[in-house]
Parts: C-alpha cells; structure tokens; sequence
C-alpha cells in the first residue's frame, strides 16, 4: 500500500460516498457525507471527510464531483453472458398458447441456444455478446461473471471461455470465468448422465483448468437436470484441479443442494426458491454467499420465493445478479434486478445496492479487492447524479453514472 | 400525398418491415420481408416489396438496412414525465416496514413531489426531466405523452406543461399535452373536493385551453380521489373547450370510470386492472382505447390483473405505456413495459408492439398520422438489429435502434 503522503493520481471532492464497508460511516451504505477520496495507481490510497484530508497530499489531478453520490463499481456475479442465436420466438410460442414440450420438439429451449453456440466462430460468438456486455457497463458494472454451459463439449465450452476471456481484453471490465459444463445434458449423451459427467470431470475440466480459462465450476443440480451424485463428482474434480465451486440450487426444488455445496466451501449457491431451513442453517455455519436471481423468478412467473426474512435472520449474505442468459432471464440491466430483489423479494435497497457490491465480490471471491470503497481496494468507482442511494434500486428513471472508474480509470459511458 | 414519380429525399432498402397495419403484409406484425420504403418530406411516400419499387424513382438518398427490422416509432401514450424530486427514500422506508399513512404524515406521497414541483422554476423542471424523456428516446420512441398533474393549482399545472412544450421543441419528438389537474386533492381544499373541481373547470381549465396548453383532458377517477361526479363536470367543461377526455379508471376498484368515459367519447381508459364485464361492454361500443399499465401493476405488486382475455375476445384495442412517474411507475423504458405486459398480463408480443404503435396513435387521436407504417403516414420509424419483431418484448438484452428517423429525419441514440 502506498503511503498517504506525496503524490496520488487522482483527488476527487465534494461527494457524497456510499462505502458499503460495515466499519465505514453511517448508515446502512456505510455513508461518508461530504467526503473525499486519493485514488493512486488505481487501488483507493486514502478516503474521508473532507476537512480530514492530509495536507501533504499532492494529487495529480483533482475531479470535483459536485455533491453526487460515489458508490463502489457494480458487481455481476452470475451470467450467462456469451451464446448464439435468439429465443424470441420461442417466448412468442409460449405466450400464444405452445406447451414447452411442443416448443423442444421443434429443437426450441436450450438446446436451441446449445445449437448456435456450437455453430458460429469465436469471432460471432464475441460479436453476439458484445451488446450485451456494454448493456451491462452503461449501469456501471466493473466486475462480472460468466458461465460457460451452452457448448456441452469441450470445443465449444472451450470458445465459450475463450470468447469471455477476449471479451475482458476489449474492455475496461474484469471478467471472472465459469465452467458449467454440467448445465444441462447434450443431445449425444441422451439418457446417459453418468457418462456426460465422466466427461465432464475427466476430459473437459482438466482441459480448461489447463489454459487457465476459468477460475471456478459450477453445475445446475434440479431434477431437470443433474442430481447431487453428479453434482459432487464435478466438485470433487474442481476441487483436485484447485478450482472454487458453486451451484444452480434449489431453483424449482429442494434438491439438498446447498448442503453439498457449502461443505465444498462454495463460493455460492444460486436461485434458493426452495431453499430449506436446514440448507439456511448449512449457509449460516458456510462462508458460501446466498445468491438471489429475481430476473429468472419474474420471468418464469414463480411463485416461491427465497426464505429473504429467514437469510437476512441468520445473517447469511445475500448477493444480487441478473442470470443474463436467453431463456430465462434476458436482462442487461442490474439495477432492474435491484429493483425486483426489493419489489418482488422484499430487500431493502441497501441491502440491494450490498447484494451488488460486497456480497457479489464475495460471491466471486474478491472480497478484499473490490465490492466496498475502502482504502487497498481496486479503485472501481461509479459516480451517480442522484440525491440518496436508494434510488439505484428505487427508479429506473434514467438515471447514468456520470462516470465510471474501473481501476482508477475514469470511462464515460 | 406526393405521387411516387421523379424524387424521394430517401430510400431504405434491403429490410424486412414490421407495418402493424393490419391491411399489409402477412403475420402478426403485418410483415413485409425484403421491403423497401420511400421517405418524402417526412412522410411514407411508398412502402413494398424491394421488386415492386417504381422504376423511375429517383431518391436523394439510400439507405441499406442490411436485413434489419424496421418498426414504427414508438409511441408512449401515458406518462407523468415532468416532475420534480425523488421519491427513493420513500420507497426505501416502505421496504422498511413503515406504513403508507406513516409516510404520508411525514409529507412522502404524492404530495412531496407535488410541493417540489410547485416550489422549483420552470427551468429546473424541464432540467430534471431531461434525463427521464431521453432514456424513453433511447428506446425508439418518437411520440409520446405528458400529463400534469404535480401542480394542482395553475400557475404550477401551467408551469408543468410549458415544461412539456419546451422539451418538444428540443427534442425530434412529438409530444401530446394533457391536464391533469383532477389528479389528487391538493392540501389546501382539504375535505373540499366538490370546490377544487369547480376551480378545475373554471379556472384552470379555461386558461390552460386558452393558452393550447392542452390537447385532452384527464381525472383520476378513484375511491381515493374523485368520484364519477367529480369526472363528469370536467369532462362536460372539457368538451366545452374542444378538448378530448381520457381516464384513469378501475385501478384499483371498479368505479365505473369506463362506462362514463366511453360516453364522453374517451381517447381511452387507463389501469383496468377492475374493469367490470358491462366495461368491456361500453368499450366494445365505443372508440375508446384500453390503455394498460403494467409498470404501475408490477410495481404496487397488485394481484388483480386486467381482463385480457376479454378484452382481446371483444376486439378492443389495447395500448401499453409506461405510467412514468416517481411513486408508482418510475420506469423509462417501453420495452420493459413491452416485456411485463407479456410476462405479467400475458399479452403476445405482436399486441405488445401494436400496444406501443398502432393502438397507442389511436390513445392520443393520431391514427391517421402514426403508429403505422403506412403510405401516407408521418416517417416516424425505428431500425433495430434484431431478427424478429418478437424481440422487441421478448429480450432486454442491449438492443437498441440502429437508427431512429423523426419525421423522416435520422437520428442516432
Ligand atoms: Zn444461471
Ligand atoms: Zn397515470
């Protein structure tokens, strides 16, 4: 850590700081009013009050942020960023009356999305995603997760990464990658499960963990897909390999998920619909974070909701992201994911604003570098022309931030 | 009608056309694939098949939509767009467990934005509505629509809507004025509902009318604001002045707001979340426009949806918008209100986009000059990267138009 003394790169005054750090400030955002803060070689090398800041400081440049709101760089821990091909017509079928077994016949569902990832070139594949990706930037994400799971062999899962990892070069956002080869099953392993998972742990992992293409695996374990046995076969692996893991749990059911994940000392457990008292008591003895995704509930028009009141109880974190994926959750924008974690699940909008701070660092394992605005971290920063910072969960009126930094570099959007 | 000889000022080929005009093309969206357009003085001059193009036209410009969709503008035909304040914190002490009427006595409600918006200038008005009117920009709209309503008294009811004139002229959008001065009761004609509407209808009523301010005239008819009464005598003063009427009706109970405003030969009708069998019935036979708003629906978490079924099997048409407005709906974009119409109400997203074309023009009188595309018609069009009409509802995914054209004129988000 540099010393707060001589030079910074950057002073920023007159703004009103929401830290989202528990030991910072007033407030549930950890507010520091009136506040300023010493940005160096883009990690945050001093924040305060104002009148606190050291008179030997001697920054190179200095930005006067008029009384707006400075909030930590938004954090999107779980997408499904990078696919091919469009399911519109698919959500057209259903809304006129076609069952979702008519719609797979006719090589609808995920499949479908399955076929064009593996049909077009890494280059379409990062074109495809490309919208998306600065969709998600304009709300002012510095951090996000991708999966992989629409290839179902090694090729494609491969491109996949590949396609994120190039992604994360063009831009000014860190991309943390995900192999979630065992999303759903590919139509050459039909009714051979066991055998795809074999693949999986034994062929595909070891290959991607090889090129350094991802730092974590996940599984989506529900009946409609994989079941617990599968699920600790591909944990097992990861963790041989030295990879985190987490999990698509108890999105449609109580599958016990989440009581395997966090005795595999998951990052995070997703969905959580059906999460039972005793998968809240496995999280609350677990540094796992509980991750809400409201997009999917909305769209799949579900009516269980997560345990909110019995997490929030027990202290367990709760991360927000918005599963941006094409068939069940199509949405670049995570401050309507705020939005719906306080309209739809009853969060609070700081507890919102924290599900996309510091508990979705923690979801990424990045808890000490980013997710709060605390001297050390990464200088991921977004500046908001709003008057609390509740409205970032509260209205969806237009609102931008006026900048961005992603590691002490301002981007305007 | 310029005949289709000699010049156009542009020429679009090389997209597939969504008309929504019923009597052209094939499909929900009255498609015509491989079409070409011919834009002269911001009119449609000629529209068909790319073979079909008159050979002796002569174009000033060409444009190759390389395969793209193109849409009509879209048309947002209720919002409250110009207001002043936030209301966040508001929302934020609901999810906190305090009690509307708690929040009400600590002056939130409706009436905090009614005191800021009375108490700032019409500059700062138009400033703090900017933001709001180009996030709806940014999403292909090039009509909407703007209510007072924040003022309740006529200086503030002027101020709202010279507000809303102002922004016209600044903007490449059309946008159609109503008061609302019937919106709530304002705190000084506390318990004196029958005399505030008296000072609608001749005070305020008159001099807006007289000043043009206005095209139409609209009452929130509701248990908790005025009663059928109240809206009858304004809309008698309205009709008086020349001025159409429009309703905010059944939202929260079924005040027979419908079967009144159907009589005064409403623009439309606007919630219906209660709309009654006999409403439908009124609607049936009359010109009249159900207006649904799911923004508002979503928001208040409301369980009653509006009868679609019915509606539909009656032949009425229904247009969407988005409420816009800091307590209830404070939601910029119609695609999301596209998307929750689907989701929430189960509208196809064919009727989605005619609800934000066709049957919006129709909600604001402006069918014979928009929300098709049609010879004829005013060249309100939006191209979009897309490659099915049925996105437009179906993904929120970082679309956004290619190009908007405004009266024929092109412009760039
Ligand atoms: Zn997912
Ligand atoms: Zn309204």
């Amino acid at each position: 850590m540099t010393k707060v003394t001589g030079t910074c790169d950057l002073l920023i005054t007159h703004v009103h700081i929401a830290t989202m750090d528990p030991s910072m400030g007033t407030g549930h955002y950890g507010e520091l009013l009136e506040g300023a803060i010493a940005i160096d070689q883009g990690l945050i090398q001093w924040l305060g009050a104002a009148e606190a800041l050291p008179a030997n400081l001697q920054p190179k440049a200095t930005l006067d942020g008029q009384g707006q709101w400075l909030m930590p760089g938004l954090i999107d821990c779980h997408t499904h960023l990078v696919y091919a091909g469009d399911r519109s017509t698919e959500f057209e079928q259903r809304l006129q009356g076609k069952s979702y077994s008519d719609i797979a016949q006719q090589g609808g569902g995920i499949l479908s999305t399955v076929n064009a990832t593996r049909r077009c070139s890494l280059d379409q594949l990062i074109e495809q995603s490309r919208p998306r990706l600065e969709a998600l930037l304009c709300d002012g994400v510095t951090t996000l997760e991708i999966k992989s799971g629409y290839g179902l062999n090694l090729e494609t899962e491969l491109k996949i990464l590949r396609a994120a990892k190039e992604l994360e070069l063009q831009y000014p956002v860190r991309i943390e990658k995900t192999f979630l080869g065992a999303h759903t099953l590919p139509p050459e392993f039909s009714g051979q499960a066991d055998r795809y998972i074999e693949v999986v742990c034994e062929e595909m992992l070891p290959a991607i963990a090889e090129e350094g293409l991802a730092t974590a695996v996940d599984v989506f374990c529900e009946n409609i897909a994989f079941n617990l046995s599968h699920t600790e076969k591909v944990f097992q692996s990861a963790r041989s390999l030295g990879l985190r893991v987490k999990l698509h749990a108890e999105q449609l059911s109580d599958s016990r998920g989440t009581q395997l994940a966090t005795a595999y000392d998951a990052l995070s457990v997703d969905h959580l619909e059906y999460l039972s008292n005793e998968g809240v008591k496995a999280l609350e003895n677990s540094t796992t974070v509980a991750t809400l995704l409201p997009g999917a509930f909305y769209f799949l028009q579900e009516t269980q909701r997560p345990p909110v009141e019995k997490l929030r109880a027990s202290g367990i974190p709760m991360a927000l992201a918005t599963d941006l994926n094409p068939g069940t959750s199509p949405f670049t924008s995570l401050r309507l994911i705020m939005n719906m974690a306080c309209t739809l699940f009853g969060l609070t909008p700081s507890e919102a604003l924290a599900g996309v701070t510091i508990h979705a660092a923690r979801a990424l394992g990045l808890q000490d570098q980013e997710g709060m605005i605390k001297k050390g971290h990464t200088a991921n920063l977004t500046l908001w022309p709003i008057q609390s910072p509740a409205s970032l969960a509260a209205s969806l009126t237009g609102e931008t931030p006026s900048l961005t930094f992603y590691r002490g570099e301002a981007r305007v959007n």
